[in-house]
């Protein structure tokens, strides 16, 4: 029996989990983040791996940490976090100094996608794409067996391949990135633009949040789509031609033999996956002359990014 | 000593080379390819090889083939080339019939990849990104010191990666494909329209042509930009501006240390490299908190595709 810890840090919460060799998670532990205080964000990660460690039913062989940022190529720093305090952060040394385990660290998305790939949609294929539609769009790659990490270790973004030449703005600085067109975000803007338009097509959503935009929630369109209302299922429709065209193009450049959709908007089901099918078959590259890739929905939800930690981890102890 | 002979089949000449361990081409070979006739291309293939093995100063250890089309994941077939005849063609098996050596196939911009990675502008890096700018755009990626093949073999097809919603209509059937914006020809469709426009902008570039927007080439807007032209180097502004950005998406994606662009274009130096720069830095995710990877030209010209086809067949032979 392989025991490692994996911890997911993101900006309002560190969520850990004592996580067994088929990534099943045994026990879990949850702090709020101090996102502005780094040596504070270690003394939380510590004391949940003492906390998950005491009584395990077996040694832990290491610990594995999904941080929200950019990871350098010697997963050592983290070398920037857009909501946290961390600044060439040595979080790997930081976090070994205060626990009796050897610490690995990886950017959150790509720890996702390494769960989906170890133990989740993905365990089957060697070449995946994980792509997370939450707030913004995140993803990770696997090529060949191998997570894809780059030259400096920021591999992966693909949120931020751009889809629209001056198109909306994007978080990063730049227009028109993926995950301005493909994200939970983006999909109650456009509701929002919807209902303030004052056409009728909008009255159910209106409706929902009693006639102010502002208070539309995404959950509330994927309930009015799931109660068939005829606007909530077009704009979901709409979402999921950008997710399928914006995957369309990394299929061209990756090839990946499983593409694993992840986050929370994939609760709506077929009314988001069916359109994110659609586009990407009608735009992949050399369709008709080449075999098409499945498109899942992720299977180890907002667990993936510690489970994937965790396998990493796991991977290390291995070597 | 290693030699072995690397083998460029495009859609109108095939171009042999034996090659050593340096990627230096000892001797050289050429037939036109007979592109509506599988069979036949592969019996010149075959001639090619027994005339560079003939008198080699020492054992040819393979053959490596770049080919104008996709290439299946187990490395045996030819799936569909765009140029050519070719329609699951079982290419690895057909030559190896006809020759004495290993034969490896490859798809011709993975191979050029390779070239650049093991013998060219890349070969101090881990993580590189070919960018091969001519009638269409190409490319080839090698991540981690492995080429990405994908999970089908058709990985690196970045020249249908989508720039432009709704844009121009692509040779693959799409619209909006980097290789409509970033390509020689694109740059060829922009000059001619300048011209046609009527604006004196273009009386330089319409005086190259005799005042037939059709007869301008590629090779005239680059002359008229070296001999100062104010609106030949807005073309090529303009076109390394497409390049850049579309080189940034992939940067997101792909986090490449090392990015070479080649293809004929390249010989207008920092007419377009500087804009490709330019672009590439403004874009980017993370510019700012990152390290920038270099932009360089190719070194190989259009020997890469025959260098890396027998890189490949050498790195078959040492396994």
């Amino acid at each position: 029996m392989t025991l490692t810890i994996g911890i997911d840090i993101g900006g309002t919460k560190l969520a850990g989990g004592l996580v067994d060799e088929h990534g099943t998670i045994l026990r879990e532990g949850r702090r709020d983040t101090p996102a502005q205080d780094p040596a504070a964000i270690a003394t939380e990660a510590a004391d949940i791996v003492r906390e998950l460690a005491e009584g395990a039913p077996a040694d832990v062989a290491g610990v594995g940490l999904a941080c929200a940022g950019f990871i350098n190529a010697e997963g050592t720093h983290i070398l920037f976090a857009p909501n946290l305090a961390w600044r060439n952060e040595p979080m790997q040394e930081r976090l070994s100094a205060l626990v009796d385990y050897p610490v690995v660290i990886e950017n959150d998305a790509n720890a996702a996608a390494w769960g989906e790939f170890r133990h989740g949609a993905a365990s089957d294929a060697d070449d995946m794409l994980l792509v997370t539609i939450g707030t913004g769009v995140g993803g990770g790659i696997v090529s060949d067996g191998k997570l894809l990490r780059g030259a400096y270790g920021i591999g992966g973004e693909i949120g931020h391949m751009r889809l629209v030449p001056g198109g909306h703005r994007c978080g990063c600085g730049n227009r028109g990135c993926f995950e301005v067109y493909g994200s939970g975000s983006a999909l109650v803007r456009e509701a929002r633009e919807l209902i303030a338009s004052g056409t009728p097509l909008a009255a159910g959503l209106s409706e929902r949040c009693g006639g102010d935009p502002d208070r539309l929630k995404g959950r509330d369109v994927t309930a009015a789509a799931e109660a068939d209302d005829p606007a909530a299922k077009e704009l979901l429709t709409d979402l999921g031609t950008w997710i399928g065209e914006g995957v369309a193009s990394l299929g061209a450049v990756l090839d990946p033999g499983r593409i694993v959709i992840g986050g929370g908007v994939v609760e709506a089901g077929d009314l988001l996956m069916q359109p994110i099918r659609a586009a990407y078959g009608r735009n992949l590259i050399g369709r008709g002359y080449r075999p098409m890739p499945e498109i899942v929905a992720a299977s180890l939800g907002n667990r993936a990014g510690l489970i994937g930690a965790a396998a990493l981890a796991a991977d290390e102890a291995r070597r």
